[in-house]
């Protein structure tokens, strides 16, 4: 089985939704895609939490089989962010970001992940993502994900990174922002634009497109879900889904990209049916192969 | 070949774009719905128009091998609506509604067409829906379309439309607000429960989803189109395309509405390329199968 190396934030989340509050809950960019790849690929996290962060948690992490040898505990307290869900289920509005160790992580490398065949950019300061790269060698397949503040803070760093890598993942408005494209296709085209062999658009509750170099472009809806619980992680799980499937297959094919898509968009649609990572705890293989299919025959015109 | 007949809007529509502005070209729900649907079935015609009603666009429509025995000319000014797309070219921005003899518009149904089997209700007042229905004898399948006006205004007469009927047409927008729901699932279920045996709620740039009596949910996205020209239509050319394919084969099992719900997306891709129905001027069977079938291929996973 070929690994998938992540770096992320490990977070400590508080959420607010219409129907529930949830307190200083398992979060972070790296937790979801990891949790989320874990169930194709091993998956090596490197992180970093401060003296506060529970060791539950930490447990939690490597009950997903997770090696937790990357995630570093400095003195600190842990990264937290609040968000709020009350006013829509779509769209977090963030209370609080405190960074925290965050502010300073400077990810060390465990020497023996520098060859990683599959590794996974968080979304982090585009500056990491490069020095990140730098210590790495002859990778296989590179994914990274970003957001809106990079663009505009650091979108010259951003591109740098971009280049580097195999797949960008970004969300439809980060993907519009970026490329000031108000049309998919054109935003699509425009990432691709900027060396990646794939670009990933997430559109949340409207699924996720997918466009290649010299192949034509996939487009799904989301798996829909009636009783959405919290939305956060999703776009980190669809990432850890895909990236996951492509580095179990070790292909990057036509047919296996598309399963890697609907195995993407399969696990986001588990992450929202609960806080945190709570949904995978009781989650099996069976279950993703069932609501897999599921997904393709809902679409299947 | 089973004749449908369909009761709405024949409009003469001023639209401004991010590109372009279109002065009093041929609109209405009764227009596009008809355009569409006669790629696939013989269309019959109610609707309204004033004495200064354009004899090109007569002859327009004629050129679909549309029926206009039931398009009446009355004394007076036309239905003109103008909007605009300048802001965001997924919503139009409503600029001026004059309704001019759609006022008065009272359907008088040829008698010929009382019996017809296909029968669709354009955006129009739920009490003149109702009053059609009651002149109307032995359908197959209703289809009936309304807007965000009348669910607020006439929301009880549009409820006992809708309970006649086999398929109620929605944009997202209007089915939250019919419904109370912003989870698509729960808005398509309150939409079933109020009667019909089909659910469509149309998500603009994001596709449609069909909520069927004892089947499973479809959820498709919409066909991308990398240069939109003009969205106005979309619509009702989805809800042509449907009901055109469903006339067309007679049927309603299971495949013929997954079908159905592909040629309704891809007509309405073929509309946004240009203004008014003038995409389907150059437009031939061949070209809809074409993209008929791209169109499952993207999102076959």
């Amino acid at each position: 089985m070929n690994k998938i190396l992540v770096i992320g934030s490990v977070a400590l989340d508080t959420i607010a939704t219409p129907q529930a509050m949830s307190k200083e809950v398992l979060g972070g960019s790296a937790t979801y895609f990891s949790v989320s790849a874990s169930f194709f690929s091993d998956v090596n996290l490197v992180a970093t939490i401060g003296k506060d962060f529970p060791v539950k948690h930490k447990r939690l992490i490597k009950s997903f089989g997770v090696d937790l040898r990357g995630l570093e505990t400095k003195k600190g307290k842990t990264f937290r962010w609040e968000g709020s869900y009350v006013d829509d289920l779509n769209c977090a509005k963030t209370i609080d970001t405190q960074l925290n160790v965050f502010a300073d992580f400077k990810p060390v490398i465990p020497r023996e992940y520098k060859k990683s065949p599959y590794v996974f950019l968080a979304n982090i300061d585009p500056d990491l993502q490069l020095f990140i790269l730098k210590n790495l060698k002859g990778q296989r397949f590179i994914g990274c994900d970003s957001m809106n503040h990079w663009i505009q803070s650091k979108g010259k760093a951003l591109k740098k990174t971009i280049r580097k890598t195999s797949a960008i993942f970004l969300n439809d408005t980060e993907a519009r922002l970026f490329s000031g494209e108000s049309n998919i296709i054109k935003a699509g085209k425009y990432l691709l634009s900027l060396g990646p062999r794939f670009a990933i658009i997430k559109r949340g509750e409207y699924g996720a497109a997918l466009f290649c170099k010299n192949a034509s472009a996939l487009l799904i809806p989301a798996y829909p879900i009636e009783d959405v619980c919290d939305p956060t992680g999703a776009g980190d799980t669809f990432a850890g889904g895909f990236m996951g499937y492509i580095a179990k297959t070790n292909k990057t094919d036509a047919k296996t990209v598309r399963n890697a898509l609907a195995y993407g968009a399969t696990m986001a649609s588990f992450t929202v049916e609960d806080f945190s990572v709570n949904r995978f705890l009781r989650l099996n293989k069976k279950d993703i192969e069932g609501r897999r299919r599921k997904f393709a025959e809902l679409m299947r015109v």
